[in-house]
């Protein structure tokens, strides 16, 4: 089955376009679990067992395993283990080499990890993109990010429009030899609608809708409320909702409370 | 010290401007070895033990590592512990994440790996830099790639010069924070010599200069010849300059052959 339409049927089963973030760090789960041996598995198996029917994808960002060296890559393998099948994984890894280089971090994300799908960066261009297009996976290309200095370089302006209108553009081209989707943080109103105007129905995945879920409404009222195309992901909000032995209850209501706020912009419109 | 005054030292004393990237891949390196638990080990050993007084800098390559799991990054720890304190270690990640993201990739990189420079892409501005910029340490901000598909935004114009100028002209910012060093591909004449311009004295480092050392020539006459400014990179052509149980004094012979070509480019000028 294509990647995009295994989140697509994912969706529609949890009637969710949420995706929990496993930002797992082992500063934030609770003391209990930290000192246990398996304590970051058990955190986030209790997190997926908690959430499962509730979620249209998991993210794992990769760099917080990675900072704990060669037991955090198995804490990794083990976590994409646990995850359902049905679920697709999306492993966060912002990757942008080219070549041989690229093949190594696919094989990574693929064969050693068990991702669905992987994030990469275009700076290098579809060279960097093109590895990670192989059957039944999917590659999200960052496109527009929400973080202040992201106006360093994808703001520019060119005489065909904002760098980042490019990469929307240039991701539509990449998507006639693979599945491919964007990243695009929630941010100034207006640039979201844009995008989703170039790319068409294309999964655009928009990280960092916090707790409160402020940014909803205007999330899904630009990038629309389509199961597999739009996928929104919560982290830290749902992961770290109670520091207490009740995480996993309290990461379930946070989260359904995301997912209901979003069914009711869904169902507005 | 700092990682450029480090840089400079070593290239001093071995009176080179080679950097040798370890891709160290499994496949390739001789059958003996790969056959071996600790093969990979024992091939950078013997690499880094035949080369050690003719090189400036070691570049690991992370993907390489990454793709072989958890017992990957053990070998990249280890192989980093092999290489001589007083020469850099430039572990080539291409990480491009902000905030917290991009602090537990410097952990990786700085804590587990101990390496003493990272290679990063800023697609997402100085926020993805920022966390990368620790005392003593050196961040290669990729700049111009040579890769055929670099054209698709590096060279986008905008109303003040290419996207890779103006990614030169942030990394001048940028090192008023940190150490900043970039990454320029060797590519079409007048490239470098415009970036250089831009830059001045800070580390270029150049990737991808082959066995034959054609690009020589233009490198050293573009970018410049000083100690600790360029770097050039080679990989493949010296770590698999023979298959066979020969390969550190193949390798060998190889870098000297690169070091001398360079040397006598720096003594013309």
């Amino acid at each position: 089955m294509s990647c995009i339409e295994k989140l697509r049927k994912a969706a529609e089963k949890a009637d969710s376009l949420v995706c929990v973030g496993l930002d797992t760090d082992m500063d934030k789960i609770p003391a209990l679990l930290a000192s246990q041996k398996d304590g970051g598995v058990k955190f986030n198996e209790a997190i997926i067992r908690s959430t499962s029917d509730l979620v249209c994808a998991y993210k794992p960002n990769s760099a917080f395993y990675e900072a704990m060296g060669s037991r955090g890559i198995e804490m990794l393998q083990r976590t994409c283990q646990i995850i359902p099948g049905d679920i697709p994984v999306i492993l966060d890894i912002k990757r942008g080499d080219i070549g041989n280089t690229a093949s190594k971090y696919a094989d990574f994300a693929y064969d050693i990890i068990g991702a669905d799908a992987v994030t990469v960066n275009p700076y290098m261009g579809f060279d960097a993109v093109r590895p990670f297009l192989r059957e039944g996976k999917c590659v999200f290309v960052l496109c527009l990010t929400s973080n202040p200095s992201s106006e360093d370089f994808q703001m520019f302006d060119t005489s065909g429009g904002c760098l980042f209108e490019k990469v929307a553009s240039k991701a539509v081209e990449w998507a006639e030899e693979g599945e491919v989707g964007i990243v695009v943080g929630a941010t100034r109103p207006g640039y979201m609608k844009k995008i989703r105007e170039i790319v068409g129905d294309m999964p655009i995945l928009v990280p960092g809708v916090g707790a409160q879920g402020g940014d909803v409404e205007a999330v899904i009222g630009e990038c629309g409320g389509k199961s597999g195309s739009t996928v929104v992901n919560s982290s830290r909000a749902i992961l770290y909702a109670s520091s207490e032995n009740d995480f996993p209850e309290a990461a379930r209501r946070c989260l359904n409370d995301l997912r209901d706020k979003i069914n009711s912009v869904r169902k507005e419109r």
